[in-house]
């Protein structure tokens, strides 16, 4: 374990921000843990249940002596916040945030921090549809992923990598660019097509839930996320959005290509063999098992 | 607890097959259950965990003397199975199965079995991705939606009705025509949407699958579910799907569109007022809110 911090400053203690205060304060990371927020209740929980040692309506206060700042707003917000509390900073300070985006928060973070202080850019991938202090977790950063960017200081970057490593995540550098091209590919993308799919439910018989099992549950779960940060997520990453969800009508299009020239012939009619003969079964299979193999593949490099 | 039958004999000892016959040994709803399939190492592996009494290649020994026979083959070869044994089955036997379609079912079997031999289709809302008598479990059922088919014999309806709630499972009686409308939404355009998303990964850049989170294995997981059984699930009721297919393009291409229009200005260049101000974020707000609200609305159905 690395030398840990003299006094961690979180600033927004919401799912993210609490379970990082709280995991940091049980592993000891930090001598002093605080935390800062606009929502008393939620500062009164985080006191209350032990996550931070103090907790502060005003981010000049919290980050007063901080050597690790750690920024878990929403990314819209996040300029402003540096603004207000970077004449508080100490030099040799370090600043991270958690956001979702890195292109965004690379290009405006930076250039706000007095000189002496450093920034480097993480994104945890964990998190839940729910949201709020109220369901922070200690152990919700183990095993989860996470990118901290790598064109930073590098002491920097290793204390932050070794910090995110002590709170369980597994580690990966990336540039910002290449960060949101991935995350819209891995995450943006899945909840743009969760949230379509329950949008078009609008249309489906209102009983259909009854039968609903396992599978639709987990397929629609991110369909439940908070609006208001999808929206944020989505909107300010659309140019890396655009070209895969365009990709994905593609293949929906194709999928239905593949079904609606598929004959009377087929399981109505008949035996195995019959089916076997219609070319649309063997484009439907051969379509499945390309799907299947893509994914195979990507989730092989996940295990690397 | 009603009166058990006396001989169960389950066609076909896959996952659901091995599933249904472990689970109604263990609680005794037969005095004997019985197994066939055609892959001698499922039937020894169901006969030496204890999933079957005997275990037979030939499907005409299985239900001699049945009283409940279920189906558990892929459907394109449930009419050939039921034409082979039908000759051997008991005057007052059940037949049912575990299909995921009722349409071509309810169309097909009952006008093959001889007089005094119930059909009552069924469709357990149970399974995974995984296939095979090996990842049979006990409690496959339990808590799962099971739907039975109403337009059959009373009695029959009645017993097969307690059958599956005495696995454990939550009935749900409906019509082919509205069993196959339904499904389409929860679980066949869940499924065809998954695969379609897995088959446009082929464009993503290799590493992404190094960042991907939860919510990525939960969207993706039914598209690891197997090709075949899908094929013939998707073919075979396309009708049902290719309305709800296109509503869910029609929603993607809605919200490619919100995406498409945002202005330069929004996070990129500013403060939480100007992003407000976008009637772009204010759609995509829209977009998303109303699609968790149809999500919401539909399992509440699923709670009544």
């Amino acid at each position: 374990m690395s030398k840990p911090f003299q006094r961690l400053a979180v600033i927004g203690l919401g799912l993210l921000g609490g379970s990082l205060a709280f995991a940091a304060k049980k592993r000891g990371l930090a001598h002093v843990v605080v935390g800062t927020g606009r929502r008393e209740a939620a500062l009164a929980y985080a006191h209350t249940h032990g996550f931070v040692d103090a907790a502060f309506l005003d981010p000049r206060e919290a980050v007063r002596g901080a050597d690790l700042v750690v920024l878990a707003t929403p990314i819209e917000t996040m300029a402003e916040q540096v603004r207000a509390f970077a004449p508080s900073l100490a030099p040799g300070a370090i600043v991270t945030d958690v956001g979702s985006l890195k292109g965004v928060v690379a290009e405006q973070l930076p250039g706000l921090l007095p000189t002496g202080v450093a920034f480097v850019g993480s994104h945890p991938m964990a998190g839940s549809h729910l949201s709020g202090v109220e369901n922070a977790r200690e152990d919700l950063f183990e095993g989860a992923a996470c990118i901290v960017l790598q064109n930073g200081d590098a002491a920097a970057v290793a204390r932050i990598r070794h910090f995110w490593e002590e709170l369980g995540a597994r580690v990966v550098l990336r540039t910002a660019h290449d960060h949101d091209a991935e995350v819209a590919w891995v995450s943006h993308v899945p909840h743009a097509v969760a949230f379509a799919f329950a949008h078009a439910l609008q249309k489906a018989p209102k009983q259909a839930g009854e039968l609903s099992g396992p599978g639709f549950r987990d397929f629609t779960r991110i369909a439940r996320s908070d609006a208001a940060l999808w929206t944020e997520i989505l909107v300010a990453n659309r140019k890396a959005l655009l070209g895969p969800l365009q990709a994905v009508v593609g293949e929906l299009n194709a999928l239905i290509g593949i079904l609606a020239t598929s004959q009377e012939s087929g399981v109505a009619s008949g035996t195995r063999g019959e089916i076997a003969e219609a070319g649309q079964v063997a484009g439907m299979q051969n379509f499945l098992g390309e799907a299947r193999t893509a994914l195979q593949a990507l989730s092989r490099e996940e295990n690397e």
